[in-house]
């Protein structure tokens, strides 16, 4: 008998319908031998229409009453997928965030898990019933409901399984899997077997949009082995775990892509200490999340800085710029170009394979795609292409490293 | 400066406008010096809408996780008003049932309030901030959500008044006060200045629809004065308080009338000690309400009982009665009747006063209304008669004790 923790998001219990499915595949996970701790979302359009609500009554919501207001789609979804299965005649249990003791700290709406207190659902358990726990939410140290925001529900899942020493972690969700890239865009992109924690990160941080990087880091560094699978079908999906030898067999695990992105680059300032800690702290004030940064020093001794951001930052971005150089260099100019896009290759073994960048950067040549910045990681190498080629780059670079192939 | 609770319906909160207008009627009572703790029900329709969805999951959802699901319609127009408010400029902050320290006892979905922790409401208190507390929900000994069941959000606001010590508790709903009868069924019936606890409780289990019964005596029980009044405008309303000594200057204080009564009739039973009780047994069992019980001994030696009980229970009396006496009296007889309604005439100046039945009987002979059965207790009078004469009869009777008319 395993104890197994499934995630299921906003959209698999987004109907009375998709809840009874619900219900009937954890009954089955039971009925094969199985301990089951659901861990569900809102159903999907109920958080937005709070959210809805919400900014009618005010531009500005008290960020506190957000989160007692947004955490009741996840005690309403808890409720009815606990009446379901004991409907099918499983003895279920719904357990709030407080009552699975996730304490929480950080401000309102953005909670991070302080550590959590499981003996209420092992008592639970130890009682024979299967639970059914609000993702997304927890208690601050003062008793205040507190939510997790984005990917939230991910975390309480990965969070409870370490707490509760779950043996297997599922992430349902509406894909298979980890793809080597988005089938989407390459049509023969493989679903990946398994994938190392660093790997999903870096993967998660170019814009895979499979999960966000906070619940990797948790899992990453709680040792909670997920996999990432399907809440449609029985298809086994991607594992996601540490590292392990075989794995550096593979030089790049996957591919991923990111639009919309913008650059600013400017050119002309002083090559002197101090000058990109002053700027990069006017775009960190203004909260534009930067991706990559490239700087060096032109033949006239003077730097040039490179960012790229989402192109919706593109405006804040110039608007927080022009005050701070007016008065620290009024020579340096800014250039900017939207409607790039990035396309990172992930994989552990390119810390012990070389030749990685060129046969990217040959393969991206021989399509006549011309490459913007270039940024490396240990395991990564990202590189920013025109947004109308990203989809014939993303082919390109997957056919070179054959990743529609199994490894052998 | 009074420390006030005020409880606001779900009809008084029941859109985004009129919880704009709630707050800015806390805001009012908060700028003319007083701290404010308004508790609050789920915006009508809402809690009906979640029943609905359990409903459709279950015949019979599990009352814990209905708990579960319809705590959450407090918690949400609690957030609502308190972003309201924080949007007038009044810091105000939202208080689950749990925060208020309400601790609760028996069974899921009709809880009892065993006692109230108030010490969180005081810490905020202190702090200045004006408090919205979630209505109909506390907590179990071990930490389970748990709701009051009907007329729970008014049992809160006494209770919460009651743990604060609050100098004021304000029943703010749709209608103006506690009149001396309907005013849609007697057009000169009068708004009463005040009642006494007593008075209410009987007003409220003859069929008026203000309040439940609970909160009356809970209210009683701590000693709680409060005042219902009309959320719609500041005309004053009715104070409900424990009985003083020129209470008793007044014979009536009200009228009540319950219609869609049934009457059952058992005739024939040997007169035998405990058949009564295994027959009240029976209809308890069923879980029948019954109100007025009437025994008496025929000519022949033989017992013969009435009960009233709400229309709709008529059938499953009839079907919990049958066995019953066909097993332990054979000869008796069954005889049913709809179609009644029930008068009540109330105060506690009949303590003191003689007369008053024979006023009352005489008021109703006057206009041909005939008497079914009668019941009575210290402070009240009750009457069965036809339902197609109950309105001619509650005027009669409100005429005869001359109700229109302030007593001087």
């Amino acid at each position: 008998m395993a104890l197994i923790v499934q995630k299921y998001g906003g959209t698999s219990v987004g109907s009375l319908d998709r809840i009874r499915n619900v219900a009937a595949r954890i009954k089955r996970t039971r009925d094969e031998g199985n301990q089951v701790v659901a861990v569900v979302s809102a159903m999907s359009g109920v958080t937005d229409g709070l959210i809805k609500m919400a900014k009618e009554l005010s531009e500005t919501p008290t960020e506190r009453e957000m989160d007692v207001l947004l955490a009741t789609g996840e005690q309403q979804s808890i409720a009815l997928v606990a009446m379901a299965l004991n409907e099918l005649g499983v003895e279920a249990a719904s357990i709030t965030g407080r009552q699975a003791g996730i304490h929480t700290t950080g401000s309102h709406t953005r909670g991070r898990i302080l550590n959590l207190d499981p003996s209420l659902m092992k008592e639970f358990l130890d009682a024979g019933k299967t639970l059914v726990v609000a993702g997304f939410q927890g208690v601050t140290p003062d008793g205040m409901i507190h939510t997790l925001g984005r990917g939230g529900s991910d975390l309480t899942a990965i969070a409870v399984a370490a707490s509760i020493k779950a043996d297997v972690c599922q992430i349902l969700t509406d894909v298979d899997g980890v793809y080597t890239c988005d089938p989407r865009v390459v049509k023969n992109a493989r679903k990946l077997p398994e994938i190392s924690y660093d790997e999903m990160l870096e993967m998660a941080s170019s814009g895979s949009k499979v999960m966000q990087s906070r619940s990797v880091e948790f899992a990453k560094k709680f040792g909670v082995i997920f996999e990432v699978r399907s809440s449609l079908n029985d298809n086994p999906g991607t594992l996601v775990l540490e590292e392990h030898p075989t794995m550096e067999n593979v030089v790049i695990r996957g591919i991923s892509i990111e639009r919309s992105q913008a650059r600013v680059t400017i050119t002309g300032i002083p090559d002197e200490p101090g000058m990109s800690g002053i700027i990069l702290g006017a775009l960190a004030d203004a909260e534009i999340n930067l991706d990559m940064i490239v700087s060096n020093i032109a033949h006239d001794f003077r730097a040039r800085h490179s960012f790229t951001m989402h192109s919706s930052d593109l405006g804040r971005a110039q608007a927080a710029l022009k005050p701070v150089l007016a008065e620290l260099a009024p020579d340096a100019s800014i250039e900017t170009e939207a409607g790039i896009a990035k396309l990172s290759a992930v994989g552990i073994g390119m810390r012990s394979h070389s030749g990685v960048a060129s046969t990217m950067f040959k393969a991206l040549g021989d399509k006549n795609i011309n490459i913007g910045m270039i940024s490396t990681s240990e395991i990564k190498i990202a590189v920013t292409v025109d947004e109308v080629h990203i989809e014939d780059a993303a082919r390109a670079v997957h056919d070179a490293f054959h990743l529609d192939r199994q490894p052998g």
